[in-house]
């Protein structure tokens, strides 16, 4: 058990000087924390996110629950925030059973706190296509309210019944950013490309079947959009379209 | 000499007894006619296309100007008229200036005689979203003609620009079958397929660059189409979908 | 429990003032009954089969047994008539044991109701290469049924033993529109198209394994058929081809 | 020769009343002057920039340098400015021999007028790696110049020698959006987006032999990027990401 | 002058040491004689072929006509006997005009001597779907006559006009070995393989365009033959396929 | 049930009159058995075999363990033998149960009927490079066995220690066919195809991880083989390779 | 029982002879002990890693925990060190309580024999960009100890954060040879490789999701590495990562 | 022409401080004198290569002859020697002729200077399969023995005539590192690496046509090549597993 502590604080140490990345720091935490070590919460303290500016998250796939709430709990400690994604139910239930004040998303996978945080940046309005696309818009839209950015959620309008897009137009166009999460074909970012002006950035879903490969063919229509200036993330990356919205955003506050 | 007038004529004999298709019957004409003999155009004629159902195209790929215009004017003068599709400019030069009274598209790379051929068929609809597109929808549109087929043409309306499209939906509405030619994300066909109840046939184009993959980023598109029941051919195959049109058409009229 | 009453009734608002498509409307109300809401059943009432022109289906996949049973219910209160493809046998068992005069297929995963619809429109006649593709042939039938359709069945004739086919052609022959679904190499739609001069909807399955690819060679080999005119759907999309042929059907009547 | 004449006359109008897409007008005038008529220069004109938010370009591949040259000139005479990429040295040539005043860049294939165009936006950093990446960096570096930015060109930071790029650092910092092309393994952006907080748009190039598969191994590598909130365009798409940048830069402006 | 005699002898010495495989002393020949070096005809002789049990062709692909033209050359003096595949025009034109007595197929791109072998071997029946699948059949054809076997062609029967294939059943059915080529979606071969009980050997060719991806369509088509016992070759590989049915009718000999 | 009685009798009678597949027959027998149908037994007799030349046998995937057996247990009783490829351990415990003298592998998952066969053709050399490819080479052995041949493996012999390959040379070489199955880089046709003059099937396996893309790499390789005259079938597919090397066998004794 | 002692006896004795192979052995025995057999582990006993240059492992995967268990005795029993890599952390739990002063690394799945062995070669510096990808960089850590190498981890550098490489630089110029185990982009090598002269041998991981493809995209950006001199392993492969810089340090001391 | 010389000037500055890589003073060079500037031979001269640890070529594509020419001159002069690999054989003909004392190989389409080099280093074996790979494994040939290592090439020994390399064991087993090219299936690298305990690096070629792929299958092959340790390159890059072999061999003496 001594060993384990040391360990830890070693850890601890090396994070605070900088030779430790949090992403290596938590796999380390965790990695003890599965064999039930205690986390000192009280020691993790870092400017990290000022420097790098851009939100830290806890990426939940390929983790316990005890280990992502462990995590969580000790952000929720030390920085009065913290925010999970790829999360399972289960982790989810155990995070906000032990911790009051949480926000949580059972679809997209997210945990959150705490549960409303002040928007002090311009808006984005994430589109979504289809139903089975909502969870990685919701993991995109929660994303950007966690990192403080107004959102518009615009979720029923796929391509296939376009004109329900033109009754949102208005929604759409007030955004300084627009993010359109699409699956199958990922036809939506071209149809919104053209019709708004700012930033359009296009997330493909692997929702599909046959010969949508996982999100491949969603993927590629979108790098072969027909309207210019539209950019593209990896599949189902709705957190990575999120940050990249937030680039933008916190960009034009400096 | 004798030799390949033997040849000929045992081709001839394999070709109405229906031993040799009509393909195969043109590869041979075709070598032979390599070698300078002459085509006997008197005894070209068959009941084939009243059989079959569908026209007859040669394919003018992979043959010399020579050849394709050998059997052309073989198919004008047995059989009244004739369509070549992917001839170079220097095939359909050479067969305009041979026989007077023959149509011709140079983007499209097709010929045909008569110029104009009275449509005693329904309308097809043949909507292409780009410029680029044009030559396939341009293939499709003549065979369709050739075919006897009425054809509206709807080709400024790409989905970058939906708005054009919506300025045409009454012509694209009256079709009884739409063909919808699209090149890099290949989008428009789930657009159209939503607009409209008749069948859609969706023609993925080359058109495209980088991640295009020379038309496997449209066809993947279209086969995941959100709008369900749209049907797709080979990338660049404008007279598959033609032919698969005029199946439609030609079923309701018996 | 207010609070879920309240979110129903602005869903059926936005769904009967055509702000929320169907698909959304039921992707919203399977979200709230996952939560044991009671879904109002009175209230789901509208013209958008007529408009749209194609049938609706519920489709399965990726919902409980519940949420399909629940939303099944509701469209056979509200419209006499209900179809849900890819359901797993659990759901068709809820959904047969609720509501009596049902059909169901096990092996398709379908259940619809009521069992026998009464045929107004022509033949449609879906070939099946071999029992393995039976499921998707039989999604292709029973929507085709369900839609109005009368349906040949001609499911005993693979490629491999081709002479079997041809006992059935009088059979294909005499159908409005053929459907033809194979798994493997996919050859049979090009062996039937040239054989019958009605439209041919290939449907490739992912009945195969190894260098199969999940039905990838299926499609690339339908795509490629030498017979001209065959159009091909998504990889095991036996209820778009049913559409397809719907749309072909019904604008015939128009 | 009248015919032509009133055709264009048809098309001006038609793109007047925006029935007519700028491709579209271009492809069909381009058409036209492929049979030697004149384009009536006097008659372009639209608020389509001002109303679409971003810069329209002639895109010269697959035109005749007398085609790109009749509607440079068009642009030129019209709206007073001009921009054509993907063009042949040829084209560039004779429109520089043609017009006075015009920029040119041959390995990038571009052509513009006027030279200087004065900046009114903030500043974009184009980072390439490598110097066969430099022509995808240039048509990125000169659209957004084009469009009214700001522009830094780092060119000589490849990661196989990572530490130049750090002499660079200041440089990349100030600027509001930063696009970094690279191919061969695509790996900078990565190592860019985990320096900077602004938007980063990597532009994968075909530049690399073998397994580089075209820039399919750039655009991988890119979509995979490690460092979070990065966003990719298609291969060689320089242009697209200057759109994107101009997106973003011009949001902000309003 | 007198290093290459020398290099030439000591190329020969170790060739029939069996120390340099003919492949390699050919390329090593080729090479010298590209300095317009003699080769000493007089001295290439092995007992190769009878030791492998296979005929040696000279792979004319990337050597100069006269390079080949001296090899087989070299063949025809001490063996009596040659055969060149994948030869140019110009190649065959040298071989021919240079050696009385050639045979010579210029679609084939294969020249052999002498014109006539006799027959020592059984029957293969070497089967073509379409005229374009037919060099790479005359490919398998003249190498399997050349290796001692009689040859039957049945060359116009393609699957999308199956009616003929059946009226060549008879000489289809007297073969030892069946070699069937067919592009696009190679579907032949199935189709033989459940009417013959002999051995089918399946050659996809490349011929197709879109998304036949230069034979790989047909290649996945017949490696997932829903015929039982069907193998394959690699694209375009008579020759191979050729050799492979000699190994059979050569063994049934021993 | 007396309908399941009714339409068994209907099954049969299709099946007797060549209406119906012995695939179709068993899917469809397999089906009414889920339901607890009685099989009737004694009514399976037809003359398939000798006709088409190559054997019958069970494919074993995607049917319970009580529908193989049931079939199973009717060619057994009627034809006096029986082979299931592709079984569960389940479905071999329960056959072996039930029927005594069957043989049965259980990594091959393969069982038969009667467990010996006498040998009546000659010799193929079954190779296998590793462990792992023993159950596909398992496949093709049994297969083989149960269709008349004689059969040696030779198994430990992976090209990575190729000096064992040599130690049975004579083995591989008094084989009228060989097969050789090997995963990974499928290297060992190759090698082998150059050792000895007989026919060589090659198997690829999906043995291996990463860049083998379950076979892929192997498949490839085959294709590619330096040593002329080897045919490929299937990833995995040993009962298709047995099939190709029975027909090699069969014909040479007609 | 008898039947499987005589089996045993047979192939230790193949085995000794060199008959057999070590892997074969193994998978023999395995079969045998599968079904309850006995393991003569006296008998184990050969110079094979000697003469093979390289050490040998137990590859656990498709084998049960009792399998892998016993082989691996044997091996400490005869050899006095074991090492199994690619095991379920069942078979690593089974393996430690029964024989004590193993090592064992749960995440990496290996375990050896014994704990602690003295290096006798020079340093390997084994980098791993993420914590996702440790496992695979402990499988050549651990394999590289177990084969005598010193060994240094740099685990936390990975290129969204490149500073933290440069902290590490002295450590990884003093390898002899540099292992790099990257996911995702797989853009570590390349930074690396420009920063030291030494071997640099990357190793793709399957770490990462979308279109990471498992690995494809790491594979591809490693193949086109800017850095010239880096070699690259299959994807996850971490052994033989380790075994390939055993090869150049063992060379190094004949 | 003043601008020119200062643009060179600065060059050179940039290059002598390291704030320029030798590619792009190379590239900028390069471009400057395709508009005939001088290149200021005189003032190139740095220490690089010590630092780096490897030597440094002059790739030859996408450059023009003269380009080459002077480039190559520069190094000449300054430092004693140059390289230059993918040249054309006007390229090769231009440098010979300007300078004396070149050594060249055209189908390698390598340059070099001084035609020998004195080996300091130990030796590499390289080996080749086939004839057409032999131009890969020259490029790697020369730029060993230009980097100092002593070279002995194997280059008749493919995987197909198995018996030609083990009479070149001795050969290939005296080197300290073998680098083996191969095209097609690529197995040589796995037959080698089974023989010797050296480091093998293996090179996939692009030889082949059909499902090769432009040497897909051989970099599959070699990525899962059943020999433990072996690591792979890029497709064709002699010049890299050269680099790669030099890191080893220059490593040990350091």
């Amino acid at each position: 058990m001594k060993a384990k502590k040391e360990e830890i604080a070693r850890l601890i140490d090396s994070f605070e000087k900088g030779q430790l990345s949090r992403v290596d720091f938590e796999g380390r935490i965790a990695d003890i924390s599965a064999d039930e070590a205690e986390i000192p919460h009280a020691i993790i303290d870092l400017g990290r996110e000022e420097r790098a500016g851009f939100i830290e998250a806890i990426f939940g796939a390929g983790k316990t629950s005890e280990q992502v709430q462990k995590i969580f709990s000790a952000f929720v400690e030390k920085k009065g925030r913290a925010l999970a994604t790829r999360c399972t139910i289960e982790t989810i239930k155990m995070i906000v059973s032990e911790i009051s004040g949480c926000g949580h998303d059972n679809r997209a996978g997210i945990v959150w706190y705490p549960e409303r945080i002040e928007p002090v940046l311009e808006t984005v309005t994430v589109v979504a296509g289809g139903t089975s696309d909502v969870p990685v818009a919701e993991e995109a839209a929660i994303t950007l309210e966690f990192g403080g950015a107004r959102v518009e959620r615009v979720f029923d309008v796929g391509v296939a019944g376009i004109h329900r897009l033109f009754g949102r137009l208005e929604l759409i166009r007030k955004a300084q950013v627009v993010i359109v999460t699409a699956g199958m074909e990922g036809a939506l970012p071209s149809v919104v490309g053209g019709l708004v002006s700012a930033p359009v950035i296009a997330v493909p879903t692997s929702v599909g079947y046959g010969a949508s490969f996982q999100g491949l063919a969603a993927l590629l229509g979108m790098l072969n959009s027909c309207s210019a200036g539209i950019t593209v993330t990896n599949i189902d990356n709705g957190f990575g379209a999120a940050v990249a919205a937030l680039r933008i955003l916190k960009r034009r506050n400096q």
